[in-house]
């Protein structure tokens, strides 16, 4: 099994990026990686390691790089190069930490989509409360999505959660301003319809205030929403622990019974990382291709690594595309 | 100044939705109530008071009855009533805590659109981590919109926030997945365009993770994405608390802390609890029809009676009409 990595993605790239993946070259003995980037600069932060490879390039796809030119222009750039190594077949899968749009731009354009697949899709896994988690898609790769997208998105996630989460038969729910049949937009209505007559196990509408509390295992919806939904999910997150930060740190007394909280504190913090539960993967392509959070420290780009290493481990792209050719062929339904 | 209330409607009625209205009448030497509802359970928590009438009926729309055949049909409905005494020219301005559709359509229906709006709006007010709020709309009373709406959204939100919220110059964003112009689906692209050409003092597009920080006084979007955003940062909250709460109960030393923290704690639910700020407002329609949260209780009532009264009293809703009138006679860009 061998993962392409681009070292120079992502805000704490190359170090963090480096440190994660020889963190999981010690774990994992059936592994190789190939690290993409600025040599020197790579190995300040490597030891010797006979599974691992360095592909030299000082190109750089930067965040506010406008994604699907400079996935076109920047031919030389860590992340191209990374997704050839999947496309020339010399990787079995690759990870970035970088630009989201040029990664999916890498993904549509150099690894390629399944065919019968219409959009990929964006797909990170989110912390409940119960620390199970859901796949969330589309998170932004597409905005304007159709119905049959979203069934396709349903199909995906489904078996993402199967083999790569051991859910067995994962709950589908269509993300929907209110849980009744009729609900929502002329896109969710008509999901809706179409998501009941698959072999999906479809629970149907899901809202956005009972996403935390673990009521489906895959949620699907428009890139948009899910776009929207999945910040305002990290945004509020984020202000109420800001505020409960400068809360605990307002005086003398809170300071010291914050300090008798810490531990505990630092268990809500981590139950609400996401980077714990892998990167956001690229559902539809012809190989996984994983976005780590762009903040990713080496424990972040570790776990991107073990979930890129079980999507390619267990076939996920296979089933997938076996699973489209047999709904094409109208063997099944979808 | 009267205002007519649906006494039945919401979790805590008619208890909480009589105290609240009970307290406004103590507060405000000008204001006059009207209570639609049961006048028997009414009266057991009314005191003498020469500004309050009752009006009596049983009938009563229930959360889950299809809003607008519940509207229809209940004809002798408390929030119908209310809505009625709008519309006849006998109260100033109404307010539920009930079924949010019902009282969307009772708007509609009832007491109706000003002329030259397209679509009313409902508008709530979010908090932010500075104290300041932030005008959302629309969170759910038109679910597919389109640019003109948006730009109408834009327009009452502005007018309400200089009026009521007492903001000279209200900075209007457009809610979108990402801040650069060319961002988003084709209606926030269609939208921002539009937006340009307004002397609405529009910043552009603003990411649903900056909401919480204040980054715009009033932000536009289709009632679908609003409720999607509503509910993530609404759910969030609840759930980031629910796991404070459990980590602050989980032993007798966390429990001492906690005691010492409370207050402090207290003062951030009392930050993100957005009954403060009031109720949510339908814009567009010919009078003030105000939307308690289901969960008020009397504080809650009291605040959106506040708001209602501010809306009345500063004429919202005539420099609504006036603007969208000059807009129309083209005297002026909306």
């Amino acid at each position: 099994m061998k993962i392409a990595i681009d070292a120079m993605g992502g805000d704490h790239a190359p170090k963090e990026i480096v440190l994660g993946a020889m963190k999981a070259l010690d774990t994992y003995k059936d592994l190789h990686i190939t690290l993409v980037g600025d040599e020197h600069k790579i190995k300040a932060f490597t030891k010797e390691q006979e599974r691992l490879a360095i592909i030299h390039t000082e190109e750089v796809i930067s965040g506010t790089d406008e994604p699907v030119r400079a996935v076109r222009r920047k031919k030389n750039s860590s992340m191209v190069l990374a997704a050839k190594e999947v496309s020339e077949g010399r990787a079995d899968a690759c990870i970035s930490a970088g630009n989201t749009g040029a990664l999916m731009a890498a993904g549509l354009f150099v690894v390629g989509r399944i065919e019968g697949i219409e959009r990929p899709a964006l797909a990170p896994t989110l912390p409940t409360i119960g620390g199970e988690g859901f796949v969330l898609l589309d998170v932004g790769a597409n905005a304007d999505a159709k119905p049959e997208h979203l069934v396709q998105y349903a199909l995906m996630g489904s078996i993402y959660s199967q083999k790569v989460r051991g859910i067995e038969n994962p709950r589908v729910g269509l993300l929907n301003i209110g849980t009744e049949e009729k609900k929502g937009n002329d896109l969710t209505k008509h999901t809706y319809e179409m998501l009941q007559k698959t072999d999906i196990h479809f629970i149907g509408n899901v809202e956005a205030r009972d996403l935390l509390n673990g009521v489906a295992d895959v949620v699907v919806t428009d890139g948009f929403t899910g776009n929207m939904v999945l910040k305002s999910i990290e945004g509020t997150a984020i202000s109420v622990m800001k505020m409960l930060k400068s809360a605990l740190m307002s005086n003398l007394k809170t300071k010291l019974a914050a300090a008798v909280l810490k531990p505990d504190l630092m268990k809500i913090k981590t139950q609400m990382d996401y980077s714990e539960y892998g990167g956001a993967g690229l559902f539809g392509l012809k190989a996984p291709v994983i976005k780590a959070h762009g903040s990713s420290d080496a424990n972040a780009v570790f776990n991107a690594i073990r979930q890129t290493r079980d999507m390619a481990a267990h076939q996920v792209t296979d089933t997938i595309r076996q699973t489209v050719e047999k709904i094409n062929r109208n063997e099944i339904k979808d």
